[in-house]
């Protein structure tokens, strides 16, 4: 199987040869090529330029031959291009210096075009496909409850108290707002399919901030609504809390789901049924000695079982992480599994 | 029924009048008269006075009528009588400055009587008896694990990379200290019991930072050996993060099991049994109007069933958390379930 075969079937469950594997991240400060890249140019003129974008977003799949590439962009374009102006400090989360805190601060956003307003991204794929043809790219966007998260309380957060007030003390003008990102979402992930996006993945980072209850009234049928926007490929949810919303994932309306690593992988597989899942080391097993690294990505691959299962971290990988590590991590995916495919 | 008679039932499956009711950091900064006190005291210097310690520890009782009292204290008083110091500095999380990274940082800690050492607390507990008899009050401590990350970190961490490297890299040398600390922890719980607690609880705030696999070889055997050495009265076990671990939670040792607010308490406890439960309403709700709060304590309450549940938070109450929003929340877990004991 090539690249593409073996992640599209992967993502359909259909048999394949091997586990495919990329990660989360994956072009990042952890490569010294990407750093040398940054010593150039700041992050968002790396994420505004189309050829540089291209060149990080290779550089992963050339150093460690993954079997995906993840176009390099942001989460934090579709609110900025709603008129959410959006910064980044060296060493810090993003800043949103003018958060959105109410019904009038909601009805000042506009919903631009996404082919006309984001065209970088689908530069980036179009120019990835016809540099590395045989390796397949993924799109991506914030979901919908994660990109409000961000506009609300104007940057990452311990208690995300503005967020929480909002929809506990105007859910209307919430709703509104995550109804106007769930549309923007939507389109822009059709869009990276059809600028030649193998499959498309929707990051709902901090749904896990949410009570279940709040999870099913506010992050779940947003992201619903944004996947009923999205036809021509596999499509992906990925929460940095799987846990606690195993059981109602699947309404999402994704064909995927990334997990993050605080759940066995095995018994995610069990809630979820016959759905595909990715995932799910823990970033910070990259730190260990190859030995365990290799033993922990034996464990995820016996058990997710080797049909519909990408393999992934459970989270981006770290700045600082050793390249030794991830080096011992794909390796041991590219060992295949442990018993042959039958 | 009577507070102590309430409590002990509850916390024992027994049948109750009512479900009672206390919340995590009860008495804290939200609260005006406890900012008086801290406008004279540094929070160190509260700790460690223990007429000072009473007086705040009585405060949300005598303001809300609340079933049960928690001695003011901190977790961090085991990692500073172990040698590894503590500071607080305001506005931000606790500093330890000189963190423990290695075996030989390990063997340099002391593992003195906690009876010689921690007398603040036992101190507190008797006074607090004494002044308000018709209260019962819970003793705690921090988990081992959750010890063990701020002693290693040395502060809070977004990724605690320290913590996973001690982990993954020096395993013998983070079992020495989990086992010295879980000694001291059990120690410290048992003495507090021995001192007038109605019962313990035992934070394990960080465990939710592991896979499954690794809470299984390191939080929850930690956890398991503390509560070994406890007997007098019930032990509650409380993580940040219940929904990853549910189904192992019981081979803690604990009596009953708080939860946080990212799990359904009626899915917890299907999973636990006939384990009693504390918990589990979302911080945050506590800022939504009135109705919205005795809407969401109705169905935490109705999920949970009247028997085997303590009423809480699913974690601490934050420092500019509604003194109306409490009152809500108290008053509705007072009038009594939804449909009359039979």
């Amino acid at each position: 199987m090539n690249a593409h075969e073996r992640m599209r079937a992967a993502l359909t469950g259909q048999p394949v040869d091997r586990t495919p594997v990329w990660f989360m991240r994956q072009a990042g400060r952890y490569l010294p090529e990407y750093m040398e890249v940054r010593s150039r140019v700041s992050f968002l003129e790396l994420c505004g330029d189309s050829d540089l974008a291209c060149e990080v977003t290779c550089q992963p799949i050339d150093r460690f031959g993954l079997d995906a590439a993840i176009v390099f962009s942001d989460i934090l374009t579709i609110p900025e291009a709603m008129g959410c102006p959006v910064e980044f400090h060296p060493g810090k989360g993003p800043l949103l210096p003018q958060p959105i805190r109410s019904a009038a601060d909601i009805a000042a956003l506009s919903m631009p075009d996404v082919a006309d307003v984001l065209p970088i991204v689908p530069e980036t794929l179009r120019k990835f496909a016809a540099a590395r043809p045989d390796v397949p790219i993924l799109g991506f966007a914030g979901a919908p409850f994660t990109l409000l998260c961000y506009m609300v309380e104007g940057s990452g957060s311990k208690n995300w108290l503005s967020v929480k007030q909002l929809l506990f003390t105007a859910p209307q003008a919430a709703q509104r707002l995550l109804d106007m990102l769930a549309d923007m979402v939507g389109d822009y992930l059709k869009l990276q399919l059809d600028s030649g996006a193998l499959a498309v993945q929707m990051f709902d980072t901090w749904a896990g901030i949410l009570s279940p209850e709040d999870y099913r009234r506010w992050a779940l049928p947003a992201a619903a609504r944004a996947m009923s926007r999205v036809q021509g490929g596999p499509k992906l949810y990925f929460t940095r809390d799987s846990s606690p919303f195993l059981d109602v994932l699947a309404e999402t309306g994704a064909d995927a789901i990334g997990l993050d690593w605080r759940v066995d992988i095995g018994r995610a597989r069990a809630v979820l049924g016959d759905m595909p899942v990715q995932g799910n080391m823990d970033p910070v097993a990259l730190y260990a000695p190859p030995a365990e690294i290799r033993r922990r990505v034996r464990r995820i691959l016996d058990a997710a079982g080797p049909v519909g299962h990408v393999f992934n971290l459970g989270h981006g990988v770290l700045p600082t992480t050793p390249i030794e590590g991830v080096e011992a991590m794909v390796a041991e995916v590219k060992a295949g599994p442990s018993t042959p495919v039958p």
